[in-house]
């Protein structure tokens, strides 16, 4: 709201067309509007093919922009929403991209090397050139599209501003890109903001692992044992809320600073094997693999609740779960299940199928949170479409320049009844930096 | 300890000669037992006229290693010592520097620019072109070593392989000399280090800070109002320490990142001006200056705490106090002083004449910090000593590389019953970093 | 189930005829089936109209007991339901009540009277002869039973050895009926155990605020200003909830005793006037009427969030707002209710229409509290069900014995891991306690 | 300082002689003036052969009271002291006595004992006829007195208007008396104050314990794992204050309803046995005797910290120790020993040599829980000394009526800027309490 009292009169994003590949939920409507309000055009998809809460996608295609999401989508519609979202027409694609995950400027870079290809060679894509399905239906869509348009993704990427991606996946995937010399287009990493990484991983989660965990089962938290897998942002967030809410915490981690930060809160650092027959919440944050395996599953107290809100659903193994003979599973309510192993009789409460808990049992984070997100994603568009003609951005990776962080910040202010105090010109001399800030240097942790 | 285990044995220091110039406490004492254990020798200096612990100076030179340090030091006295420390008799000065605050580092700087001066013009260094009472003493001692030797920092450069710097002032001149093309060696910056600047800032305060207000007042903080001035590591592990404690925590910031942390941990954000009358107690972290003035102090409650953990003593305006006409200064006890103004008969308690109060009413940070602080400086001299001769590091300012770091804190984990979780090849390869570390990107936050 | 285990196997309640009237929760399912595995015989009611949880009411309908109570009953039918669930048939009423709140044991002390009345004048009670209309109900219905049966509560009375309560406003209409002489039976305070009141109410509350509030409102806690009425038992665990949720919280209080404890924690304590305009989340916890007036409600911010986990619906003053001239009430979900003040176009979000907000847009305490609550009702019908014949209770009120108490918690003990220390006899000697327990004496504060 | 405010002008103890026995400390000395300030003569004796600071002694000697008190007293010299403090000269004893640990009460009630005999067989009291050092000395101050005053106790008890006790020891042997039907005078038992009992052990503990840990050790709380042998009021404040610090927090017990007290605040309840071995620090709380034994020491970590703040030095088994074959202590500074074993070469550091920790190496409780508790002693002696004539006191054991324990409290909140909410008369009739107080019933818990 801030971010449009200030920047609204003026139209910035006048004449610019915005895609956005985002979960299409009510905070993102409010993104949505946000852009338009600020005189942009956008089409937007959804980043998920759960997350779209049909309410936010009808209100927005109402009001606001062209919308192709819903949720349940199958990931052949869901690719199929991408490439809709994308195509703005005969005159190219989007002047600017607003990501989650990387998808929107996947479909692009592999559009642009299959046109190359084909271009070079007058091969198709071959689909079955992979076993991935998911991949196997992109090749398919980019198939299609050359047979109507053999440079489609080509005159899209030469349009493009930039994108600005906010989170850790697509975020890698764009330095990996950097690294190899393929990146087609400038991009900012939203991601590393201060006010994104932060608040989204540690107040975010703070927030709403309890939230889910309530919502889900109605379990009493105080006087628990509950282990957090990783003690990273996510994990310092879901750690602070368990032990605030009277649990004891355990913590995993494979980084010796981490485990060292978790030991001088108080937290007892151990390997899962060590302990999991003694918790009664196991609550998985790492981003990687293979955390909890079927075998750590077996040996847990029965009702147990396991749950993953770090990323994918692979942090717990629910293939090994679903596939371990015999083994029954009992919906409790929809998106939580009993899973009773035929040997012990016992069984665990597994959360949201292994996936995101704050999203499948709650309603993901909170407004205020995706508020500074998002306008992490707004300053961030406004920074690409000014200078769009100035040569200051290459197609490379940036971070949001520190300033326009703490610009973030600071709209966020006055919500809170925050008064800053000011510095001097003295003052600021002494410590050498602006009046008006940045006040730190790029390094600096927070 | 650990690294005396795994590095004794090895002797990886034969032959290296070690200047420090670093508070010569007890904990100051182990780090040169442990120098000396890995086969260096060691000539030791303080960083501050106060901080020496006679009783670990003494001890120190007894067993260990030449000592120039005392208790209260003229500052004349002081670079005197600085100067014997580094001076290593005839063939040249020493082969690295351990150094807090860089005076080692400004004395070779400034000696090596008066002797170039006088190889060009024969002239002496001034001493009287300065108001600066503290610089004259330099260019005297300068002066007088120029006389005896005219190239003796000169060759003290020559031979020097490195420095490394813990304090944030030390390792800001560096980048300014980088800056400037005018750092004459490398120079590993210690302060950065997460294990350094979270550790010694952040949890380090967060003892000492209660530790030296309980010492010099026996205040209960519960049911007080703290003013915290500054929300860095420093500030927040003041706060948490006073909120932990039982007092309200009120904070003051001119950062709106730093701010809206402060908010999201339930802690006031207002300037000065606005609560001046209703705190109790005062702590200034900002490392700016004049964050509390003289009129500040009049409208304060009477026997209001006036203490800074921040930096220098212009942090709070000691100059504006002890000019005020008629005031007048009770000591209660050493380090703990009433000043009482002549109009209101109020009066105020001020710890530690301004300076650092937890060095000046308690001991300073435990030895645990200061092991984590002691353990990156060792960790550097090792790795500057390894690299003498390959050229890595070139006539600049490094951070400690990220898989030192981490190991500065593998080696406190064991003390800690720490057991850490160990990553498979696969898990590895899936998040992209090696089995052994380092687990993160330079950029994170921790 | 601890209890199931240890004093099932006996069949202590052999013989007895239980009535309950009791919120017909999940919860409560299990204490009747608890009820029923010990031996006893039950019909049920609820004590409330909208509290009933139907799926939980028929379960148990199936498999337990006589249950009258539904979701949503009007006055009448509540009273019909509670007249149904004390009905025994010929043999004349229950052995034992199970009673919140007082409403069965208030039934029958007004039938009991009305008998007499009846018997000595040959007069009906007149359903006339009150304003209130609730009353007027309760007098019809006895005047309905007079008519066939004029012995019908005389008869119940008789036959009764006790009942067991457990809420705050039961309780002191008990005490009320002891200080009056028109005690009719034995009753157990069960609400004063230290393993009901403390964890009903602070642990239970410290759970069941922010569960209420996040699932009716999603607003993010951390960042805000709670007001939090009332620092008793009930305000202690809001103002704890808040304050570790990253909440900013400010403590009204009239006990100069709970203000300085409030104060003791870092909280500000100051009256609600002082402040109404700068708090986001106000919660009254008071047990008291006329907390939060229409007048307070016009000044508040817009998007305040007000609620009340106290008792009853009049510490909000909702027929304030409902007839403040042109207000404007939008239900944005049930039992969240955004009410706009015509003048200033600024709303305010009501929770729960001012009931306790925890029953109405959560699920109530958790099952682990309510476990401490019931197996207190379990343990003091067993008492005095086993003292039925030896006189050890009079028509007074008793709280239940400090050593059943401590059974109470003795019986959760195991759930959690916990494993107590065994004092030797030597020790206990030493601190004059049975080896035992029970451990403290009567007036212990825990 | 409220107190004398609000009773100075009245003069209300004028014409009171006082008795104190209580440590000679300089918050102490305030009590003193307070009560010369309101009107008594007082003279005073420790209560403790060490507590007393010579220069607190000093001060009050000369400025209010006479004086019978130094640090390192014999316990002959402590109990001359205690019958000097008693003598007022040929018109018998005080008139109120101001009690802590009830050696002067026991002086009289013993003196009383023996002239009775004496008058009866014309014997003395035989100090040979005890094992007791202590009680030996005890008789032999009575003998003496005996033979110049047959009467002195005698007259003592007749003038005597009543005492009030501050301890749970002095007021266990108040109860004894009461049921024995020994009592000589009314008593008020200040120990069992709200304003007494929780803030004293409660609050007080929080701050004295990190307190004298920091002071005793410089050891950093933080990362390590700390014991809490009980979890009263004492052991709630530690465990608090530990938890805060950052360290791990286990605690033993065998009260089943504070360990589920524990369990509900996310600590960890195990038998010292299971843990022993991993423990950093350890702090008894009980009041018990025999809970940290030599044995369990030898399993101790090497440099274990072992320390007392509950009650007496034999909560640990510091005659084990000190006896334990071929142990070896090395002081490393006054009230901080080390302790190795000859087998293991492995130590641990006894503070204060298993005395009250907070006492020895800190300086006890701070100044303002030492006000609350000694407002609680003021008021106690107003309330004996008003209603001296009124007969309202009996010859048995009184806790301090509600509405002065709420007064003792509201004296306090000015100071920390509380205000409190006035209920209206609506309201207080609504609860059933006065306007001005009391708010609570007699059994409330806090």
């Amino acid at each position: 709201m801030a971010c449009r009292t200030e920047f609204g009169p003026s139209q910035p994003f006048k004449g610019a067309k915005i895609t956005g590949s985002l979960h299409m939920t009510i905070q993102t409507a409010v993104l949505i509007e946000t852009l338009t309000a600020l005189g942009a055009e956008v089409r937007w998809c959804s980043c998920n093919i759960f997350s779209t809460q049909d309410h936010a996608a009808a209100a927005t295609a109402r009001d606001s922009a062209a919308v192709f999401a819903w949720k349940g989508e199958t990931l052949q519609e869901y690719w199929w929403c991408t490439e809709r979202a994308l195509d703005w027409g005969p005159g190219g694609g989007p002047d600017l991209i607003v990501d989650d995950g990387g998808d929107a400027t996947l479909l692009i870079h592999e559009g642009v090397k299959a046109e190359e290809e084909y271009a070079k060679t007058g091969k198709f894509p071959d689909p079955n050139s992979t076993d991935n399905v998911e991949f196997q239906l992109v090749l398919t869509i980019i198939k299609d599209g050359l047979k109507s348009d053999p440079l489609k993704y080509t005159k899209m990427k030469e349009r493009l501003v930039g994108v600005s991606e906010e989170t850790t996946t697509g975020v890698k995937r764009l330095y990996q890109m950097q690294a190899n010399g393929t990146l087609l287009f400038p991009a900012i990493n939203v991601n590393d903001s201060v006010t994104k990484s932060k608040f989204d991983n540690l107040y975010g989660c703070r927030h709403s692992l309890p939230d889910g965990l309530m919502r889900a089962t109605d379990v009493m938290i105080a006087g628990k044992v509950a282990l957090i897998a990783g003690y990273g942002d996510v994990g310092k967030g879901c750690a602070a809320a368990m032990k605030q809410a009277g649990a004891r915490v355990i913590v995993t981690e494979i980084d010796p600073i981490c485990a060292l930060q978790a030991t001088m809160e108080g937290l007892q650092v151990l390997p899962l094997e060590d302990v999991v027959s003694e918790i009664d919440i196991f609550v998985t944050t790492t981003g990687n693999k293979d955390i909890i395996m079927v075998d750590h599953m077996r040996k847990m107290k029965n009702n147990a609740i396991v749950c993953n809100i770090g990323h994918f659903d692979n942090e717990i193994d629910m293939l090994g779960l679903e596939t371990y003979p015999g083994v029954k599973r009992i919906t409790i309510k929809p998106q939580t299940d009993r899973w009773v192993f035929p040997d012990t009789k016992s069984g665990i409460i597994v959360l949201a199928e292994g996936r995101l808990m704050n999203l499948g049992c709650a309603t993901g984070h909170p407004s205020f949170v995706m508020s500074c997100s998002f306008t992490n994603q707004v300053i961030a568009q406004l920074e690409l479409w000014k200078e769009k003609a100035s040569g200051k951005y290459e197609k490379k990776v940036y971070v949001l320049p520190k300033h326009l962080d703490e610009k973030v910040a600071a709209l966020h202010l006055g919500q809170l009844g925050v008064k800053l105090t000011k510095l001097s010109k003295d003052q600021a001399d002494y410590i050498s930096v602006p009046v008006e800030g940045p006040y730190k240097p790029a390094h600096y942790r927070y």
